[in-house]
């Protein structure tokens, strides 16, 4: 076993939400002493960096009530119980902007706050969008806005703190590497 | 008024922690209906991409129990009160790694859950590393191990998802552009 386990000893559920949960277990140490640790479970989630045929960034405008504040963001969402993250990618995808994707590609998957959540984001890149017609609704708790920019409109919102949070700001960075290292399809 | 604003009507505390505190709000959404938000609040952090006088990168292995695993991450740590970012990173920087950076330069800061919690991370590049005779120690209930290395090294620990988090994912993209981009100082 790693040198760096930390042993539960006691374990208390504390709450249990429609999103997510909350613990606080006692555990032992490396050294043989006791602590606590407070301990969110969530889902998982899925986002995705949605590319049009002209080679423009879907975004979408959303208030979040944890910021109490509007965010501009790459398209998101949780997983459902024993959906794929593909899947959920291609759900999202629609329900956010009403297109549907000719290319989906895992690109990459991260926990976002391992010190105290169990978070896991897979993150989707999506080429070749197409308007759907009978595109399905958003969640009937969802409101949000949709922009169409270009990479360095991007840039300039996450210079203003308009784009603020680490999947959009880890898109865009992916997005000017694939630039400079001339991986573009476009 | 934004549109896409979620009035809040009541919000009940459920638990307040060491770390975290967590909330249950009713909230009025744009279209007039009410719906329930779970918010968590955090003191918010700071990161530190730790670059040695050789160009290595140093991280830290530590335990995360919230993901019951030991990750690879760069070195990070909670803001105290009132304490200024740069401040919290030097003295992590030197918590967990027992060096001084000559220089220490704020990148980017960004939310690392927008949809469940406030923590908001300021990430910062420290190079010019130099160890510490009298290096000031981690706090009583952190345990973590100290790694150098190259960049190539860190993207295949990333590839074997040893390094899986958000900030460290980002950091490393990070180092990437700088270096397709040539503006590395070594």
């Amino acid at each position: 076993m790693d040198h760096l386990v930390e042993k539960t000893i006691r374990k208390e559920k504390i709450f249990s939400g429609k999103v997510v949960q909350l613990y606080v277990e006692d555990v032992q140490l490396p050294n043989g002493k006791t602590s606590k640790r407070e301990v969110i479970k969530h889902p998982g989630a899925v986002a995705i960096i949605p590319i049009t045929k002209e080679g423009k960034l879907v975004l979408v405008r959303q208030y979040r009530k944890a910021l109490e504040r509007v965010l501009v963001e790459i398209p998101a969402g949780k997983l459902e119980k024993g959906e794929e993250p593909l899947a959920t990618a291609q759900r999202e995808l629609e329900e956010e902007t009403g297109c549907r994707a000719q290319s989906m590609r895992h690109i990459v998957s991260f926990y976002t706050s391992p010190g105290f959540a169990d978070e896991l984001i897979h993150l989707y890149m999506a080429e070749g969008l197409e308007k759907l017609e009978d595109a399905v609704s958003l969640d009937e708790d969802e409101f949000v806005d949709i922009l169409e920019v270009t990479l360095e409109e991007a840039l300039e919102m996450l210079e203003k703190r308009e784009i603020y949070d680490a999947k959009t700001a880890y898109a865009l960075q992916y997005l000017q590497l694939r630039r400079v290292l001339g991986e573009e399809n476009a």
